[in-house]
């Protein structure tokens, strides 16, 4: 099976995903740039990350499939678990910002991030399962150190807004995004080397 | 008239039904797992099974069009009960968690799953119409057992909760969602069938 | 320029409106079929009767632009027009099941379904006056009595509902979807002569 | 890269922001016309604005990408933050609405348009950095005086907003939303030259 309807279904549920944590921002009450800050400032912000983190796995999923293009039954399935755990993050990340970043919350917005990632590795195990595309992808991802730095950076982040303070753990959280945000060049290279090769 | 646009628009519809299911988990009041638990802790378990099912509709939707592209104006119309009976889905789970799972809204729980099993039934029958893809369909899906014992065991769901116990019958809807989830390994051979015999 | 992304932008305008009155209906307090009927009955019937109306209206957009694919400006602006009077459906459904179908509601919804028809209208000229595509439409859509008909039919349902009783005119508006889900095999014969000559 | 995916996930994301607003329209109280205009008449009118906005972001993306194919990740990242800006719009139209067009929320709805237009300027330049992009971009889309033209009117409109009265300041938004929705004619000369060159 080719990926060009997985590809168009994960991109309706992920534009869907991506704009539905508009609807959590109320408007404030007063007309007043306080009251805005008030009442909208740390969900803009927090918004701004989860909008951050879903815009990094569109791009993930983007390259991913520009890369390999067969699909089957199991990785549709890894590719639903992996839009799952990511429509939980409108959820977790309003939980955070309606208790004021307290630890808990913050715990479970983790938990969330690291369950995405975990997710996204096993969708990448699934492609690599299919004939043809598990060296190909070797090939142009490598490693994938950066996946998994990711996995452990998620946990530290835990870690430290269990043990030490909320703050801490976003701050890594936010680490791990702006690392993302990085344009992938690994992609691009393999891309433009097929290109110079079949012309 | 070919697919391609009626395939577009469901995958439209899917995608928002899928998503639209997580704005029905309010965050709780408290900071701690006990109030996730207490408040969120069911939603997110008949959250996913609907997340599983509306996944289950996609996947078949998916393999169904893989196989036959040519579609007229009952089937359109077929597509869009379909839709239609699956857009109720976000509403019939939201009324069974708000109840905590009483007997009549499992019964109609069942009752929406057992309409859309029958939708796609006629979406099939639709599909079966049109000239040269009656064959085919049936070389590919066979006896369509799987579609016709899903809806036996969604009465036998609905009479369990009706008159034995409401999580009798949840379980079962749970045990038939777990049936479709194993890869439907039918359109996969006839599509690598279908390579072999064109190389 | 070619139409498939303003199909697709359409595509994803039309899902969206179509699940979003699903949002509307709120889940009834009690545990029964009585709560069940007396909360979302009537809700259940006008989301049916307006589902079916966006699903007309795809389906209409969906042949329109089978036979007609070159698009210009006034054309992008005359679709954005449609789809923004077709935005107000869920407003004017939800007001209209808020009041209990009494006058004034239905027949803003009424007029809201008048002005989808024109707008509808005005994209087939907006269409028609690009080269080449006004004669392949007039061959195709012929005379377009079935639109300037339904046009009279709203106009008789608002005053109905206006002037004798609410009812009335929804019934009115509920015979006029019922003609247009009558499939419309205009499209089809042409397509199906066009293959002929072709092959 | 070739830029279709790009496409139809910034497709989903606008027209589920074009579309999310309609779920702030409350249906009003009363069941007469004065009732309907003193709970959504202005916010009728502010809908149809961001709406028309919305809609002329889409027309211009639609134009950018029918000029120019290749996309790379710093382009992924600025159509991101494009769809970011925009996402805030539903928020921004809907706080103006509730202070009844006060000072600072018309002036924060003004730097919402601002950003937006600032966003898609630098996603232009982003498109003109790759190779072979920029020169067809100056071609068609000559010194995008009309994109700057529309800064310095935000600006002025911010200002007007801000000093003066609210309501100027949005009729100069209402003023650069017309000069925009007149069809954009450089791309249509662009691709007819384009297609008498290769027929």
């Amino acid at each position: 099976m080719r990926s060009n309807r997985l590809e168009a279904f994960s991109d309706g549920v992920l534009a869907i995903i991506i704009t539905i944590m508009v609807l959590e921002l109320k408007p404030p009450d007063g007309a007043d740039l306080g009251a805005l800050w008030d009442r909208s400032g740390i969900r803009l912000l927090s918004y701004l990350l989860s909008f951050v983190y879903v815009g990094i796995y569109w791009n993930n999923h983007h390259h991913l499939f520009q890369v390999c293009e067969r699909v089957d039954g199991v990785v549709l399935w890894a590719n639903l678990a992996q839009l799952f755990v990511l429509s939980l993050l409108p959820f977790t990340t309003s939980w955070m910002d309606d208790q004021g970043l307290k630890a808990v919350p913050v715990v479970v917005y983790g938990v969330n991030l690291l369950a995405a990632g975990t997710a996204y590795y096993l969708l990448e195990h699934a492609m690599a399962r299919i004939p043809g595309q598990g060296e190909r992808m070797r090939e142009v991802f490598g490693q994938t150190l950066k996946e998994r730095g990711s996995l452990v950076l998620y946990v530290a982040g835990i870690l430290l807004a269990a043990l030490v303070v909320p703050w801490l753990g976003l701050a890594v959280f936010a680490i791990v995004a702006a690392i993302w945000v990085v344009p992938d060049r690994r992609v691009e290279r393999y891309l433009a080397a097929l290109d110079r090769e079949t012309s």
